[in-house]
This record gives C-alpha cells, sequence and structure tokens, in this order.
C-alpha cells in the first residue's frame, strides 16, 4: 500500500549524536502528512527529506519530554513566517498548551495560522482523531510522565468494481457507490439479481500502523497492536542493560522483539537508540534472533506500511 | 594566533535550508569556548563538529528572534542530562529569563547546574564580560527589535623574554613576571640598568572578533569594529534586493563589504543567508568585488581569528 508511508525524520533518544537526531516521524497517507513527535530540529530534517509542509495539519506529541517536542516552536515559527493560513491542530497532553503560548505570543505576534490544543489523556485508549479514511487511537503506555502511543489504522476501503461487469450489466453511474460498498445488483434487463461477489474483488486490505515511545516494554499493549501491519516500538537498549532500561522506564531491543512476536504484527522497527550505543546494529540483532522481520530506523529512513 | 578560532555552527537564517542551519556560533579561546547566538539545532552542531561541551561557559544572544535562541532550551536541557555541575551564564536581552524560565522549570526538574541570566541592553555600548585575557563588548545594532553585536577582544599580552638574556644577565626568576610586563632590569653583577627592549621581543598581536547580526547596515559602529582582525557580518541579501534588505531591518553583501572597507578590518565573513538564495556565491562575488577578503560562512566552517 504504497500510498502509506513512514518517514523518519529523527531516530535518535534525548541526547542527539552524530548520526541520529531526537524523535520525530511523519507519516504519509494519500494526500495527508501527520507528524509523530518533534524533537529539536525537526523541521530542519524535513526540508532535508523534501516534505511539504502544506500537507500537514496534525501533529501528535505522546509525551511531553523535551526531546519529544522542542522542535515544535521553531516548525510552528516557521509556518508563521512562510505565511501558513490553514488551521493546524497539536494533539498532546493538556500541559503542552499552557508551555507553548508564551512562547508563541512572544515570538509569533500577529501569528498567520490557527493552532488548536486537543489536549488527550494518555491514561486512555481513545481515538483522538477520525477522517473519511483514517482514525488514530491512543495507546497507553508506561513511561516516567504520561506518555501514550498512536495507533493509525486506515478505514475499510471499498470493493473494487470489474470493469467488464459495468458494460456487461449495463450497470447506471449511480449504482456504482453502492455496488463497491458492497451491495448486490437487479438487472431490470435480464430481470435477475447479480450478487456483489459478481461484480466486485474485495477491497485493497486497510494498513495500520503503531507508534509507541517511550515505555517500558509492556504486554498490556498487545490488545491494542494486535496484527497491526507495523509496530515502531523504541528499543533504547539492548538487553544487557536490562536494569537501566527498567529504572529509566525503557526498552530493550529483546523485549520489544518478544512483543512483536506476541502480538503477530507485520513488521518491527527499532530507534530510540542511546546515545551510548555507537554500533545499533547490536540492537538490530538482538532484535532479529527474536523477531527476524525487525528492522532499524534511522533520519531520513523510509518505510512503506 | 592559532589559539583564536571560530566555529560556524549555523550559517543561516530565520528559515533553515538543506544547506544552512540557524544562526550559531562558538568562538575557541585557548581553553574557552563562547556561543554566539543559539538557533535550533545548535546542539546538534556541535555535535558533529566534536567539540566539548565542558569549555563552554557563556553564551552570547544578540536578539530574541525565534532562529538566534530557539535552540537554547534543548542545549541547557542536554546539559542536565549529562550531569553539568559548573555555571552557565547566558548574557542577553532582559526578556529571555522570563521566556525560558517556565521551560527550565518543567522540562529540568532538579537542574544539575546553574544557569545565570545577565541581561545586557543592548542600545548601549559596554563590556559585558571580562577575564584575564578577553573581554566582549556590545556593538549596538539597527534591528526590528533591540539587538546588539559583539566585540571580542583579546588583552594585551606579555612581551617575549630572551631566554639567552636570562642566563647572561643573571635575571632571578622573580624579575622575570615584571620584565614581561616591560620593565627594566638592573644587574647589581655589572651596576648597570638594562633596558627591556635588550631583553624581550614585542608581545603576540592581540587579535579582536567582531559579530554583527541582525541589522541594517551602518557606518555608525565603525568606531567600534575599526580595525578588527575579523568581522562577522549578516549578508541576508544580494544589493539587488536592497529594499527588501530595509524594510526587514538586514544588509546587504554590497553594504556589508563597503563598510569592511571603511573600518579596514582584517578580514570579512559574511553570513545569515536569506533561504531565497540557492547559491550564495553570488553573495561572494558582490562582496569580493569591494573588499577581496570576504569569506562565506558555512555550517561547519572554521576560521582562524
Amino acid at each position: 500500500m504504497e500510498n502509506f508511508q513512514l518517514h523518519i525524520l529523527g531516530a535518535g533518544s534525548a541526547i542527539p549524536t552524530k548520526q541520529f537526531s531526537q524523535p520525530s516521524q511523519l507519516l504519509s497517507l494519500r494526500d495527508k502528512l501527520f507528524m509523530i513527535d518533534c524533537g529539536e530540529g525537526a523541521q530542519n530534517q524535513l526540508r532535508r527529506f523534501g516534505a511539504s509542509l502544506s500537507r500537514l495539519n496534525h501533529i501528535f506529541i505522546s509525551h511531553l519530554h523535551g526531546d519529544h517536542c522542542f522542535g515544535l516552536i521553531g516548525l510552528l515559527s516557521t509556518l508563521d513566517m512562510q505565511g501558513r493560513t490553514a488551521d493546524l491542530t497539536i494533539h498532546s497532553h493538556e500541559d503542552l498548551k499552557a508551555l507553548l503560548s508564551p512562547l508563541l505570543s512572544y515570538f509569533c505576534k500577529g501569528i498567520s495560522y490557527r493552532i488548536k490544543f486537543e489536549p488527550f489523556n494518555p491514561k486512555d485508549n481513545l481515538v483522538i482523531y477520525e477522517d473519511k479514511s483514517l482514525t488514530v487511537e491512543t495507546i497507553p503506555l508506561k513511561h516516567k510522565i504520561p506518555t501514550a502511543g498512536f495507533l493509525f489504522r486506515e478505514k475499510d476501503k471499498l470493493r473494487h468494481i470489474i470493469r467488464e461487469k459495468i458494460d456487461f450489466y449495463k450497470i447506471p453511474i449511480r449504482e456504482i457507490p453502492l455496488i463497491k460498498q458492497g451491495a448486490d445488483f437487479y438487472s431490470e434487463e435480464m430481470g435477475e439479481l447479480i450478487p456483489n461477489s459478481q461484480l466486485t474483488l474485495p477491497p485493497t486490505p486497510s494498513k495500520s500502523y503503531a507508534y509507541c515511545s517511550d515505555t517500558l516494554c509492556t504486554d498490556s499493549i498487545i490488545p491494542l497492536i494486535e496484527r497491526v501491519d507495523c509496530l515502531f516500538h523504541e528499543a533504547t537498549f539492548l538487553n544487557q542493560h536490562l536494569s537501566r532500561a527498567k529504572s529509566t522506564f525503557h526498552s530493550t531491543a529483546r523485549q520489544v522483539a518478544l512483543l512483536a512476536e506476541k502480538a503477530s504484527v507485520g513488521k518491527l522497527i527499532i530507534g530510540h537508540y542511546s546515545a551510548r550505543y555507537d554500533d545499533v546494529r547490536l540492537l538490530l540483532d538482538e532484535a532479529k534472533s527474536i523477531f527476524p522481520k525487525t528492522y532499524l530506523a534511522h533520519d531520513g529512513a523510509h518505510f512503506i506500511i
């Protein structure tokens, strides 16, 4: 499903390294862009990877640690300088509004567009965004501060009508949307009801993407992420640093691979690497030995969901 | 004077481009680092260029437009995570403290070091920093909001004593510091006053660096920057966009080159390029045609003052 793509803007964690910027991702679904987290420099990465900001109308912030939101003020300010007029909605913990508002008042006087703060409670699993083709749900996570992951799920799609059948049965155009939705067709000419299964092919499967960062690795999220096509999960540490992972409310590559296996996800992308690892392939090797369809996030990486 | 070096962290202006990050520079003088402005991503650039943050104790912010200070909170937060204990002083317009303090309270709870805000009035020409080898003065500039440049000036250095003369005249160690400062020496043995000029060579020349950004190009600063060894001056526009430069309180490459010539500076570095120019060599060509010793700033550039 090439219309559903993930761009990694920053694959690192709190302390940026030469290789990895602070966390930020861009999810592209047809004509829309969704940003997930916005670490410092996210706007620079956006530009490097050539993304058009006019398609970005919703930003989702998992939690209010600086590495997940320090890039917001710069991005919002640039959009203002560029004369954006469309509303921009930021979905986050409620505290963000009070933190950002004084900065916006000072640095973006007379801002050219409206910023809508849509707070959510990270403890709940709720649909926080919906449009005609997608829902976004929160995934309650277990971090030092209130944190939620996000589940992006395409809605069921329409069946594919078979062009030759339209001609053969002389199906009027007005009937086509109904047939795509699964209706049968009554042919006046033949005096016959044609079952939908003879007129259509199954729809393109709907895809789903789950983003889980930052968090202790927890089976409690399995009911929410089960069978997603793609799971991004933080793997800050190697399992040899498990006690450090626990004390800082992070996960190890081994834990995350076991979780991916239990949840039967299509593929696993790991990231949010601790700055201590010069070679993150160690994390990949650890995860792949358990869950072979594991991939490494890196700044600029691009995945088809 | 290789001990006095300039590292360009970001050579761009308000809107970062693929090539140029927001403004930030690092001045290295012997064992000390001084940061000038701190646009978004300055800490990432620091890391890319391998600078050690433990030597950084003073940050100078020219003015409170976002592109000159959005990188502060990320940098301060990282220093906290790294367990810094030494004080860090930020020299800026007085408003910065009120803007940063709520962010520091939220994102850097129980911060490991002390941040000292040292406000200055950008309208004045004052010494705002001094140590045994350096002074830093503000240079009042003409921008949309209160803005100051900074003049870094090495203090006069000691004369070089000639080793052979110490032996020949049997100069006691306690006399050496005085002779380096210019004193003559009275030789008891010879009953003779040896003039300083026979004992020493002139000191290594003291160097100076002036940073002027953002500003209308103005001759009013000439008395302050006259004969500096190195002048960094913003050249946001080509002279063909002079009216745009004036209306936005910025300078053109041609104006800046004329200023450098009038002020008889040693060399000129230009930067803070408008994002409209894909090829900034046009700016260089314009300046060099007037002032040949002009150089382009770029992210990662490194100059000996």
